[in-house]
């Protein structure tokens, strides 16, 4: 049985608050003729504070995508490999017990991957497979566990690194003056995460089945326009609208196992927006308070993109209320608009059978 | 027993033969100190002729990286749709009978990916698993075939789909002046190729063991640099020595499997250049007419980055002298460095069991 165990979480030094969001909005597009709805939007988000990687005058800049580019770069260097020990020792393993590396991002790219520094770096064996994922946005943070879970599925024995880097404030465009992105520029954050998936042992989410839903016709409701001056994210306005045809998928991966997405015990959902928690409260009739480890991510980080899932199941984590054999759903949401979800049972560290038992 | 298909494999319709690319490096680079060493790099190659998407006129212009990348998305969704359709008609597969699209590609970057496209326009299913990978280069064919392989182990009842799309002219850049990079520029061609691994049934390979490898420290060997102009292929001039330090990870992984990788009877290797398959054969004591397949994917096509192992394997179909249970390995190569080894027995189609048999 494949266990997701704790992940490990960082973010960056440089905080901005809610408030100090709205004013600098107001200074920069103080002639923006949507400029009081963009202001709603971004109060109504509840994003209280959020971290970045550089000061905030340094992030409103657009120095160029090449040198965006290489801060990703050095920036990944600089602050992965301490979620990922932290990782590691929290799922009692070493970097050679590491089987496969699932890396996602979709701030920042680089070929290689950052998976061969990783191995390069830290001790990870020369045969750990790369899996490197750049192009499933937020989604990608679930995708990266559903992977890990089929590894570890298909060799039992194996163990997955999953890591999520992103660094939002990288992919901010000056230039991008649609509400969405007004919007955006308010709700997203940076962040890194970092969790392992043990095939054998562990305490944490036993994962028991996982899958994935594309909402037809929706490609361009999240997507990037690849320019010279780098990745600018596209939000269309019926985005916060897809739980309507998202929670029916959760309920059917659910019912599939002869589960009831409306009574799990626990929660870990991509925090997009507020609104995507409010509505999916609705859709599958779970009170709000089932969402407190992803709204709690979203208050205190914004969006991380894939990190969101990541941080708001260390808060389950943290929270150290859930017992043995408890059930959840874990569900990220990104562009396609694809959802990548997983259902799992909470469980202690397994005990090693008694000698001489088989 | 997860068994991969045979591959349908599609180039452009612009040829350009060695001829005219040595021409093309005699006028464009006239003053360049080492065009000598360049034009006999080039000659070495013994690539015949190369398919581009674009006449050579425009190859040679760069319009932009957005203008680039616009082309990369509508000359994919051209082309990709007839190749999947050939795989899945080989493989006597519908689009409804596949569960994980792993779709790989270099040389063009999409927010969602192709996968999302593939599935509102073909007719796949709307919980297939997209598994798009960016940042492996020429190693990805074969980590696409692995993963699939790791998927259809997981779940043996499971299809997967493979394809990769690279369109290397569409990373010209004019302004790159290493000899690497003149060496690059009479290399590389476009093309593309699927491939399906269903997990029961099938005709073709039937994956028993797969692997993956890094060279430690050999990360800026093969890179992009990644620009406001696009993506910058940088090629160390030790690349072509790197079968040294592989030809062993391909022994170890045959020998972990009971074989003899000096003796299989079929190699589907990726063609990075010639010095790769001579020196392969060399390290591994394995005749040159072994990698007839690889040979004449890099005569005829160039090197296609992750789409030369498909093409090569598509090779091996058509000659269509392998004989049942034939043991044979696949490798590619690519940015890390890393290999991606698979090892597999040529199988004929199952035959049902007959009815009231077990």
């Amino acid at each position: 049985m494949a266990t997701l165990c704790r992940p490990a979480v960082s973010v960056p030094e440089h905080v901005i608050t809610m408030e100090q969001t709205l004013d600098l909005a107001r200074t920069v597009h103080a002639d923006h003729p949507q400029l009081d709805l963009a202001l709603r939007l971004i109060r109504n988000t509840g994003v209280e504070k959020r971290h970045l990687l550089q000061p905030i005058e340094e992030t409103l800049r657009h120095p160029g995508f090449e040198h965006r580019n290489a801060v990703y770069e050095s920036e990944a260097k600089a602050r992965v490999p301490a979620v990922i020990e932290r990782a590691l020792a929290d799922a009692e393993l070493r970097p050679v017990d590491i089987d496969v590396i699932i890396y996602v991002s979709c701030t920042g790219f680089m070929m290689p991957s950052l998976t061969a520094w990783l191995i390069n770096s830290m001790g990870f064996r020369t045969d750990a497979r790369q899996v490197p994922i750049a192009q499933l946005g937020c989604a990608a943070g679930g995708a990266a566990v559903n992977r890990a879970h089929d590894f570890c599925t298909a060799y039992p024995e194996a163990n997955a690194l999953v890591v999520a880097c992103e660094f939002c404030s990288l992919c901010y465009q000056p230039t991008d003056l649609d509400v969405g992105n007004l919007l955006s520029n308010g709700l997203f954050g940076d962040g890194l995460a970092a969790a392992v998936v043990r095939g054998r042992g562990g305490r944490g989410v036993a994962l028991e089945r996982n899958g994935s839903y594309l909402v037809r016709d929706t490609e361009d409701w999240i997507a990037y326009d690849v320019r010279s001056t780098g990745f600018h994210f596209k939000l269309d306005r019926r985005v916060p609208g897809t739980m309507e045809p998202l929670a029916p998928a959760l309920r059917a991966l659910a019912a599939e196992h002869g589960w009831d997405a409306a009574s799990l015990d626990f929660y870990i959902i991509h925090a997009g927006g507020p609104r995507i928690l409010d509505d999916l409260g609705k859709y599958l009739g779970v009170p709000s308070e089932a969402f407190r480890f992803s709204r709690a991510t979203l208050t205190q980080y914004g969006n991380i993109a894939s990190a969101v899932v990541l941080d708001a199941l260390r808060r389950l984590f943290d929270e150290g209320s859930t017992r043995h054999a408890a059930r959840g759903i874990l569900a990220g949401f990104g562009p396609g608009i694809t959802a990548e979800m997983s259902l799992g049972r909470w469980t202690e560290a397994e005990v090693p059978a008694p000698a001489g038992r088989c």
